[in-house]
């Protein structure tokens, strides 16, 4: 098995989408769905981030745009068509050592014509708007005209598959014959955003240009041109296709101009020599991320999956975007920004790519407005971030949509799911904590907390009779219970926002007390204010059981009937007790991780016992109906000691995609379960945390078969390198850096290996 | 079997393009091609007769416009595609007495969901801009949401399965939520020509309307409309598709407005009230044109095929449109209109709906500007009608097409086949014979008749030292021979061309006389011409065999290397003999019907013996490459007693599209070969001409097998019913006619049968 190579032996045309899911190329600023040129089966999608429109449907969404992917061969008047003809050796193989998407076959025709097609494709990490494809055309019992027709399809549309909500969201601006090349401008219809598609084919034979005529053509929303040539029966023809895209997002000046410019760059530089330079940046990208695990190929492949799809959606050029539930492989959950993003994927990059994680905060940053806006229009102050976030940060959670059965049903997250506030400032502390970055804290980081912290300061309620604060109605991670009082998960992180809020203004203050003042000034707060938040987070109200072991999740869930887990599907998974006589709502069962989720993010707050008697608790109610869930038990559960059920959720959140258990992979990747997949390894495993003194501790505990797991991360500055053996632990850094080691303080100098046994 | 059934119980998408053509259904009006709403494979066809374009084109072509056709059925989030699902119970069937199309099939979904689904199809010919379908749906194993979308796809091309030669020809000009329905209008490139399609749903059960709600869409060049129902296990619901179509050719008044009120009153009268006057008016039509064969079920389904596609081609209601070669089926030969109308088709016609026959030589009238500006451009007068016209009656050859090796060949066809002019003159002459129509004759068809004469007037070339005109550098029907001088076929008929023209000059200058100075002044034409015309009819060349008894088919044709076919396929067709050393053009043999043809034309012009020496001579060098030609040699044959073959070719040709015995079915009808059919089957074993004298002959023989023929011809505004049975033959008049059986003569009175014996 290569552990580089995610492959695919079997066509079957009804898995296309899972699989342009799956082999999707992205590179932060854009992904191209892992479309096949030769079916028509499938979902192509084109997603620039950042490029959202509304226009007809319930809420803006992700645009996808027009498909410059369009390719075509022609055995003189047949054209190649997987669906239709023939296939044999058929074989796609996504490299994920240097993000090159490989598809291999052989296609026999009705006419008995076979020819050997071998593409690759990438998507420049080099430079992004920069895109290519190589094909080999070998025929193998032919001599004849070949026909290649390369075009932009502008009349896609999102939501293809689905007839009811489909929209189209944009129009087609312009068409040019751009020579070199062809190009489609399209606009998106509400802002008017521009987006260029420009490609070119360039096909050539040991003897040079093998193309003989040149067609262009319009029509409607397609351009096209067609090359002839002339092909010969055992040689292979190279054709390379060169695709540069651009928005009006990237720069203000005529994009057809500025385009073909950068066509004509591409051509002069060479397939081959941006190739190189692509694979050198994913080189040096997996320099930093990767983990590698011995004694587990399976285990290898599939994080390393995670690793590079992670990677591959989000860079630091852009300070506009962030990373949607779904990344920026597919339409599920319209291209929108949720907790997904600080909780789950923040962590990687934290530890891995720390310039990205703070273009992935900048972005909520650069939103403040909208999440001003949102407070405001709610009744509230400060900044209430969106539950569901696109380009301005307005909320953009849709109001309804379809339950299992197919029923509209009033979704209540965009009203209740407030706990996104002290998730982004969770992020933020836990950057700074790992970065050290106090020109970001001090310019962006500390306007956040103290924004969110002032919204938690109009959201909490005042309980005379309790004398203390509460937060009713609302939604958990768990949105099985809606409307609940006193979610522990949004109450604890409130009060820890405005704990946090209130610890570095006071360090601010001394750091840099003009920084201070102005954020006063614009914020609208002062002494009084703080002394408040005190108090509020002093008593802010968390429910536990009698004994004070089991926190409550909310506020009357202990009295709800205690329904449990007890039998569990071939995968492991549980299956849905019988609840008969009890709405799901009116039950103890949960979708993911709440409480254990909370004792993840701030491990230091709970006593092992507590978290223990939680995970116990809970885990035998949790459902796992969201992809991040898995990770958290698996995390939990190694910090309380279940190896076990450890090892079974960090495989079951590796697998998310690549084995779709959760059914929806067609519609993009898993991109909370890739982050939890690395958190899992990292946090769990490892057990990596940054204790109250802000230490950095490592617990490892490896499954029987793990012979070595190795890994990068950076930790204020340095680069520290830890493999854990079987008998023992490797640590070098770049840097000066104290680590605890099964609680024991080491301390490691610049270039000297740290080698104790296990 | 049922004799009026054309069906097909297995389903291969690789034949779609085929079926497509067999079961287009069309008015005269317009077509629709056969397509399967349920399958993207194929190629989708709706043309309005007239509507041509050229924009990118080689030459101008009949434009495939907005496919109004789009309907897709979605079990909950499945779409039926009939290329993905598991098909049961196919069959389709185009019943030809009814002129309806039904589709049949069990669908049974990836998810295991399976649906009856039974459709219905008609293309009014109550009224033409109507069209309709019905769908009956019943799940046969779930109950659940169903989405129905109804959708009109103006993202079409002409020639979409040829990447080279593909052509856009409008541009979607405007599309409407038209309440009831949705509305597309395109604009064609050139002319800006607008056409307008309007389609609407209608769904019941038992219960009343069926659908729950309705989401109007543009997509790009799109507009669609579905419905969402609920649909129960076993129970059928119905859905009525209601369809208006309208061109600006039809009518100047917006067209938006007009199509909208169309259709309410295609509503107000009902699906099943318009398909009853459809099938009423096919009842009237299949009286007049049905030819019944017992004892060959073969024979009989085959000629009916013919009549019923080459009645659908055409209508009395627009004489500025003929009939295509191939019809309204598809879109080979660019819907050019060639002598296949004129010699072919129009016998039909003038023999079974006059008035038919009558708009298709108005169109020639017409275009008769068109046809003098080719006289004039190419350095001629009077009247040179286009070897392949259009809309305006210009010459619309290609230049260059490709030879059966695809390398490109210069076209000569448009440059040197001038014979169209005297076969549109010998359909004028052939129309008056039958018809007596002195209106017609007087006030278009002298016009024509004059003004081709006039051409052939500067066409002709004096030979001083022959003394005799010839015609040098032409192609004759025979195409496998250019630039031939002296091509009997043109000559025969350019002198019978002059010699009618100066026979109805004189019979105007009686009949009309102010109508005949009025032409002479029009057309520049004094008896000084008149009298050169009569020389020129008197001295044209006719090269023949030294004993007089062959006609040499061009002058030189002896003196070619004489190759004969000794060796027949499978088919029966001939196999191409051996040629080696020559060029194709060097040698005798020929394409299709030349001398022959000539002798079918002007069966009075020609001995029996002259006949019989000519086809035995001809038919040993005639390779068939026509569709043209088989109808003819068994028409020519059965003159001379060749009965054995004469069975052969008319089945040939009967089955030419059902059975796609020249392997291009798939874009578009063999009209000729329909055309051909009729005349087989009525001038060939039925023996019916016309003698000198004018009056009707009929010499009948039947194939062994055949029991019964019977028919109907118009014959100088009688109604004559015509029986050949084994043992005697019946005749049935409307009016008093004279008619020679077996050169005997026979006068039939009005409602008195005619019975004699065999």
């Amino acid at each position: 098995m290569d552990l580089w190579k995610i492959s695919l032996n079997e066509y079957n045309n009804y898995d296309n989408k899972k699989y342009e899911t799956l082999f999707t190329l992205a590179n932060g600023y854009r992904g191209i769905r892992g479309a096949l040129e030769f079916s028509s089966k499938g979902n192509r999608g084109n997603y620039i981030a950042g490029i959202f429109d509304k226009s007809q449907s319930q809420v803006t969404e992700i645009v996808n745009l027009q498909d410059p992917l369009g390719f075509n061969i022609y055995i003189e008047d047949e054209k190649v068509d997987m669906d239709e003809c023939v296939l044999d050796n058929f074989n796609r193989e996504l490299d994920m050592q240097s993000g090159v998407l490989n598809t291999r076959f052989i296609a026999t025709t009705k006419k008995g014509k076979s020819i050997d097609i071998r593409c690759e494709r990438f998507v420049s990490r080099n430079k992004i708007n920069r895109w290519a494809s190589k094909y080999e055309l070998t025929p193998l019992n032919f001599n004849g005209k070949v026909f290649i027709e390369n075009y932009i399809d502008g009349s896609v549309t999102n939501g293809a598959w689905d007839v009811m909500n489909k929209n189209k969201h944009f129009k087609v601006k312009s068409i040019f014959d751009s020579n070199p090349g062809i190009a489609l401008t399209i606009e998106t219809n509400d802002n008017n955003m521009k987006s260029l598609e420009l490609t070119t084919l360039m096909g050539e034979n040991e003897r040079g240009n093998i193309f003989k005529t040149r067609r262009y053509s319009e029509f409607g929303e397609t351009v096209s041109e067609v090359y002839e040539t002339y092909m010969t029966e055992g040689k292979t023809a190279t054709i390379f296709k060169y695709g540069i895209s651009l928005s009006d997002k990237d720069m203000k000046c005529d994009l057809f101009t500025a385009g073909t410019s950068e066509l004509k760059d591409f051509i002069k530089d060479g397939y081959g020599a941006e190739l190189e330079e692509h694979k050198k940046i994913w080189r040096k990208i997996w320099d930093e991320i990767d983990i590698k695990i011995s004694g587990d190929e399976k285990a290898q492949l599939g994080i390393r999956f995670n690793l590079f799809q992670l990677a591959a959606s989000a860079y630091d050029g852009d300070t506009k975007v962030s990373i949607a539930a779904k990344a920026l492989h597919g339409e599920g959950y319209k291209g929108h920004i949720f907790w997904d993003t600080e909780v789950f994927m923040l962590p990687f990059f934290i530890y891995t790519r720390p310039k990205v994680a703070k273009a992935l905060l900048m972005y909520r940053y650069n939103t403040l407005k909208g999440a001003r806006e949102n407070a405001a229009i709610t009744g509230y102050k400060g900044a209430r971030f969106a539950w569901e976030a696109a380009d301005e940060g307005l909320e953009v959670t849709p109001k309804w949509g379809f339950d299992y059965d197919g029923n509209a049903v009033r979704i209540w997250t965009g009203d209740e799911e407030y706990h996104i506030n002290s998730d982004i400032a969770f992020g933020i502390v836990e950057y700074y904590r790992a970065t050290n970055d106090k020109e970001f804290l001090v310019n962006y980081g500390i306007e956040i907390l103290l924004d969110t912290a002032k919204f938690w300061q109009s959201r909490v309620e005042y309980s005379k009779a309790e004398d203390r604060y509460e937060i009713s109605s609302v939604i958990g991670p768990d949105e099985f219970h809606e409307h609940v009082d006193n979610n522990v998960f949004t109450n604890y992180l409130a009060k820890w926002n405005i704990e946090k809020a209130l610890f570095f203004k006071d360090w601010l203050k001394t750091e840099d007390n003009v920084v201070y003042k102005v954020l006063c000034s614009k914020l609208g707060l002062n002494d009084e204010d703080f002394k408040l938040w005190d108090i509020m987070a002093e008593k802010m109200y968390i429910p536990k059981s009698e004994d004070g072991m089991i926190i409550e999740q909310f506020q009357g869930y202990f009295d709800l009937a205690d329904i449990k887990i007890t039998q569990y599907d071939e995968n492991e998974m549980p299956v849905w007790p019988d609840f008969e006589g009890n709405k799901l709502g009116e039950t103890q069962l949960i979708k993911q991780a709440d409480v254990a989720q909370l004792m993840i993010m701030l491990p230091e707050e709970f006593t092992d016992e507590v978290k223990k008697s939680n995970y116990e608790y809970y885990e035998k109610r949790t459902m796992h109906k969201s992809s991040l869930s898995p990770s958290m038990y698996s995390i939990l559960g190694l910090a309380v000691g279940d190896r076990q059920n450890a090892y079974k959720y960090f495989m079951k959140a590796i697998f998310t995609d690549l084995e779709d258990n959760q059914g929806n992979t067609d519609f993009g990747l898993h991109a909370a379960a890739s982050g939890g997949s690395w958190q899992s390894a990292i946090f769990g495993f490892v057990g990596l945390r940054v204790n109250k003194e802000g230490i950095l501790n490592i617990n490892p505990w490896l499954p029987e078969q793990w012979e070595d797991l190795s890994f990068n991360i950076n930790w204020k500055g340095s680069r520290v390198s830890i493999s854990i053996l079987k008998d023992k632990i490797k640590v070098d850094s770049t840097g000066k850096i104290t680590l605890n080691i099964y609680d024991k303080k080491y301390l490691i100098d610049k270039e000297k290996q740290l080698v104790i046994a296990r």
